[in-house]
């Protein structure tokens, strides 16, 4: 067990390291040459110009301004000065509301550390077991900081009662902030989905599983369906293509392009002698060429058969999937088409509301419904595994962090040590950090876990992968950290005994583990945090790319990444702070505090990298909200439990039938909330859809939605090529010659995400 | 422990009992006199006249003809002649799909059996572990049945393989049947509606929680909601009055009128005396008054008092209740409605498909949002209860059947019993009744419960009853017959019991109770359904009835009474023997073949009674088949822990990774199922709505659809009332007048269920 130096060391090294980030970033910031790395939202939004080339060329790269660099801490006020509807104006409506989470934990958790520091402490710190216990039984080491838990609380103590009380309090005290929330959010998104302006989604359905017919092309049959089923609403369809070939040479062909641009950039500097390269793999070995003409030549070959390519996609039939979106002439023809079923088979003509265009995981369309159902079948299978193998590396961790077994494992280390301050720095931070980066590297397995489960949409994937990971953390970070041995050797524990015994074993264990949890909180709470604001990775690669690639404004402006806020990553592992927020409220409340401090940081810091970096790919309106509110309920539930076991070893069995009532009402909480709020977040209102239709058609009788749907679901890999897809109908409008002429005009730049989500923004502007 | 000559004696007189019905019945059912409680159906239908007046007296009541009785069983061959299109047509698609239920067991248990027989019941009896234990512990009494079971094997023998693969191809097997049986009946299900002429409900939706408006009446509102969203659908609708009051009233005086009509009855036969009755409660104390007058006079007064309150609910506006029965132009914008949300709130303006008109469960339409939701917590604990409480006087059975445990605790009863008979009796006769009675009152108030969770279909009633009652069976009879102790006592120790440890308890004891399981079997499964085909209770009241209260040939159809297929009751009785059946076909086969003959037996009984007894009060299209297929494979999963338990304690612990797998397969299954086949049951495909209403309008181009709606959604108090509800609209077409003159003409049958559900009939015939 740690004790309180240990912790004081830990939150010195955590303290300093947070401090220094913010210093660097103070200081990286003012450089005009990092401007598009710590601004990027600005310049993307096409406000921010370059900084003034006025004055000396060093001036160009470092700002010299010494008073600028007193006020270190000015981002603050300013991060927290933009009012929310500014902001839901400026980031959108996802970032708006992730930000609320944080507020969220500061609702929750400020008035119940309060009651827990008024009520709780006194009650733990006058208990007394601490000293009867040391009396006892030697050997047993109290860290100073059980004082003021529960431990210190003697068995069957009337002081108990305290805590029981406190459980009811803070569940509905956190029901009640949730249920406010859950309104408020849901208000939120319903005002932004009826002030939203005119966009495809809105009119678009998108149809999977379209059985094949032997008269007809896919394309006819989708028509000719929804033409006879939906004969006042129907107006247009797209069919899908299967370009993954396509969009594999286009992004082959932009990174020859950058070599190419490279090798200009090199020869143009140094201009005596033309740069070589040679042909093998990453220009390691092989015969030795000129880069210049070879890459000239390359793209020259690829561009050839990327036009063949182009020319088979659309003109093989094979090469067209069974999905299509389907758009309709009113956003209440589409709103009826995506709830209702469509024939007696389930299993064909699904409907579902049309992802954004930019939201579209064009991959995943044509997976037949059989074969989607197997593939859930071993995704979840996959999961369980993933879940009780992964934590080998991560129990290597916890052993480390014992001392007592290092010195008894590895004794040849103990001199090292035994020095004070190295053994506080391994107890301190070591761990914390080797599980922070464990923790880096699984969510990509999530992401690919979910793309195989065959989800349709970005959000959807990374609402998916969101909660693999979440289930990951509670087993293994949480029940894993709290429980020694593997999750496979615990769910082995946890079968062989009984029900009532489960919550026991962890409630035992949750006071000893508190130290622990405080250092992770500062080393993932705080210092992490604080390095998020300094975007270390990102200033590395801007600058990288803007020495090797980088010719033209054009290119500055694709070198900077603006990043965008990674909820379905940062969303789970903030849920860990609920969790331990509402599990300790109760047993050790002196980690509030801590708890509080990264909520109010983190608030600060996330609020201004919304304003100022991060630039979201796509905008769901919040719909990740119900899985939010879940999951701190989750949190409640296991506090709940959590507690019920503690004081069930504590000689209060008469606890357990008044606490076993928080759960049970718990549960119907949820249930409560899930019927009144959460249709808001997965279907569409028709009375809205109306009343946009109507107020659509007043105000502008002339639109031609058929132009204005035209090439909104097109593959990224067609947007702006040559050719031109002319399957659905010939006539075309002059409006859509002007856009096709723009596209065509930014060529150069399709198939990038980030290029093509741009020209989505471009079009939808027009 | 019984043994077979306890079984044989409980075999013997089962056996003889279900003989003795079939002979009874047999002599019965020629009775002239008996002929509209054995054929009711057939005079519903109008097929069947009264036997022919013609020949003696005697011959009206009695049939002489003796070579007529020599048949006995010839109503066998006649039960199972109807092809089974021609049973949907008399009996409808949810009798028909009902039966089909026995014949599923059939076709599980039949192959299974065989294979058991072939391959397990040799191996268990060469397997010698009962020798053994004979020899170790004297004082266990084996029944001989236990050396065909599993019990036979000594621990960790190498034939317990046959029995794990065993279990693979009965699961298999068991799936594969299901799936089929499944898309059997999802097609008769699709087919059947297609195949269904016009309905008011096909074109109805029914609104519940409809918001107040200060400005607008409900009516109004409802009007002016439906016409903006819906505008080219929106064709008429109808308000619910809470009209509980007037039913009160409206069988208030038909009792008042029944006992006019026994008086009156008496009166003539005795014209001597006029009959007398007395003021007080079932005219049992009070003062004596000449009763025909009395009764006249009452009848009179309340028809005042019910004009009155018939007005009153018309005219007032508190009387209406915030729901509405909408009607739409097509089948298509129904569906459309049905299926979509209307606003953003989703506790208001809820759509849902009507049920239909003789379907609706009127007092449960105006229950707001937020008390239906805690109704639904307060029935879900009320549930609870009743699970863990209700089994004490079934315990007190289980005691009973134990010998033993009488000649303990009841020693003076020992001589009694010690008569061999008198102890067989008891063993095998008494455990089985005494069960049935309780279980024959439970449903009832299962209903009740369901009723205050409010349901608005009789059909959702019945379902939610239904699940009800198969969870109370699995607990209570099923685990509670293996497992000695009360439901609460069970709990508790399952909660203080491992995981693991549950399917050990439970398969250890399963063996034991085989007997006890033939014996129920032989009792419910052979003499009660023996007993059904008697009709008893019926017969009685039938004659009572005619002999009191018939005195036109009218009233004699009022007095015969048809029963119907009381599914939610028959069918979670039925899923015990399935449940049975797949957990001893691996452990004990001896018990199949006694469940092959109740489903057999069964299925004949049944198909007689559907075909010239029941009638249906309501066809659901067999929308109960999710359920029975649902129940059948948590029966599968159950039969598998099971056998995982009892392997695990045989020392074959290698044996749960390889039976653990048959869980998740079977898991994964439902799943499947759930996805392929459940939405036919629940959704209504935009198509098949789109094909039938195209169909009409070219057939029935002329067809006034607001007319033929007009009247299908009124509260049955208001059926042919005098007082006509001209709501909705003024205007009035000669078809209706017409319609409602036939109405009125049949005035005094208004009220009862089957005098509405007949005359909707009549509606629909129109």
């Amino acid at each position: 067990m740690a004790n309180v130096s240990d912790i004081t060391v830990s939150a010195f090294i955590n303290c300093l390291s947070a401090f220094l980030f913010l210093v660097a970033f103070a200081i990286l910031r003012l450089q005009p040459m990092n401007d598009r790395v710590y601004f990027p939202k600005w310049y993307i939004k096409g406000i921010r110009e370059n900084p003034s080339t006025a004055g000396s060329f060093v001036k160009h790269f470092l700002n010299l301004d010494v008073r600028m660099y007193i006020r270190l801490l000015n981002w603050v006020p300013a991060a927290l000065r933009m009012p929310e509807p500014e902001l839901i104006e400026h980031a959108g409506l996802d970032s708006a509301v992730y930000i609320r989470i944080y507020l969220l934990g500061l609702k929750i958790f400020v008035p119940i550390a309060l009651l827990a520091f008024g009520v709780l402490v006194p009650v733990n710190f006058t208990g007394g077991n601490f000293n009867i216990m040391r009396l006892s039984m030697k050997d047993l080491t109290f860290g100073e900081i059980d004082k003021f838990s529960i431990s210190n609380v003697p068995p069957a103590s009337k002081r108990l009662a305290a805590h029981i009380i406190m459980a009811y309090v803070f569940t509905f005290w956190t029901c009640y902030i949730l249920y406010k929330e859950y309104k408020i959010v849901t208000d939120m998104r319903l005002h932004f989905l009826a002030s939203q302006s005119r966009r495809p989604d809105q009119f678009t359905v998108l149809v999977t599983n379209v059985p094949s017919d032997p008269d007809e092309s896919i394309s006819q049959h989708v028509e000719h369906f929804f033409r006879v089923n939906h004969p006042d609403q129907y107006l247009t369809h797209k069919v899908v293509y299967n370009a993954n070939k396509l969009a594999k040479m286009v992004s082959q062909k932009k990174d020859l392009h950058n070599r190419l641009i490279y090798y200009t950039n090199k020869y143009e500097r140094k201009p005596i002698r033309r740069p070589t390269t040679k042909t093998g793999f990453w220009g390691l070995w092989g015969k030795k060429i000129d880069a210049i003409n070879y890459y000239t030549e390359e793209i020259e070959k690829l561009s050839k058969q990327e036009i063949v390519e182009r020319e088979r996609v659309i003109g093989d039939p094979e090469a067209v999937v069974p999905a299509a979106f389907v758009s309709f002439r009113s956003r209440w023809g589409a709103a009826v088409c995506a709830q209702t079923q469509q024939t007696r088979n389930p299993t064909r003509w699904l409907t579902t509301w049309a992802p954004e265009p930019r939201d579209v995981y064009w991959n995943n369309l044509a997976i037949p419904f059989v074969e989607l159902n197997v593939r859930r079948f071993a995704t979840a299978v996959a999961m369980f595994g993933l879940i009780f193998c992964f934590i080998v590396p991560i129990t290597i961790v916890q052993t480390l962090a014992n001392i007592e077994s290092i010195n008894k494992y590895l004794p040849f280390l103990k001199p090292l040590i035994d020095r004070g301050s190295l053994k506080a720095l391994i107890q301190g931070f070591l761990p914390g950090i080797v599980l922070k980066i464990f923790l880096l590297v699984l969510p990509m397995i999530l992401m690919e876990i979910s793309k195989i489960e065959g989800h349709v949409a970005v959000s959807d994937l990374e609402a998916r992968s969101a909660g693999k990971f979440h289930l990951f953390l509670l087993v293994n970070v949480f029940l894993g950290s709290i429980v020694a041995g593997t999750a496979l050797q615990q769910l082995k524990e946890f079968l062989n005994k009984s029900a009532s015994d489960i919550p026991k074993t962890v409630g035992v264990s949750v006071p000893m583990k508190a130290t622990f949890f405080i250092t992770y909180i500062m080393v993932d709470g705080w210092a992490g945090v604080a390095a998020e604001i300094l975007r270390i990775v990102p200033l590395i690669l801007y600058h990288l790319k803007n020495i090797l690639l980088v010719k033209t404004e054009r290119d500055r402006d694709e070198a900077m990444d603006p990043g965008s806020l990674l909820w379905p990553i940062t969303e789970p592992r903030l849920q860990l702070y609920f969790l331990l927020g509402l599990v300790y409220s109760t047993i050790t409340p002196i980690l509030l505090p801590f708890i509080i401090v990264f909520f109010a940081f983190a608030y600060l810091i996330f609020r201004h990298q919304i304003i100022n970096v991060y630039h979201q790919k796509y905008e769901s309106a919040a719909s990740f909200w119900p899985d939010v509110h879940r999951r701190i309920l989750i949190g409640l539930i296991i506090s709940q439990f959590t507690l019920l076991g503690l004081l069930s070893t504590k000689q209060a069995a008469n606890s357990t039938p008044v606490l076993i009532v928080l759960p049970v009402l718990t549960f119907w909480f949820h249930k409560v909330c899930k019927n009144r709020f959460e249709s808001a977040f997965r279907k569409f209102p028709l009375q809205d859809a109306m009343i946009k239709d109507t107020l659509e058609r007043v105000t502008e009788p002339q639109l031609n939605l058929k132009d204005y749907l035209k090439d909104a679901y097109t593959h990224p890999v067609f947007r702006g090529g040559v050719v031109e897809l002319t399957d659905i109908d010939e006539e075309e409008g002059d409006g859509y010659h002007l856009v096709a002429t723009k596209r065509s005009h930014m060529g150069s730049k399709a198939g990038t995400r980030d290029g093509s989500s741009e020209e989505m923004t471009g079009i939808f502007a027009v």
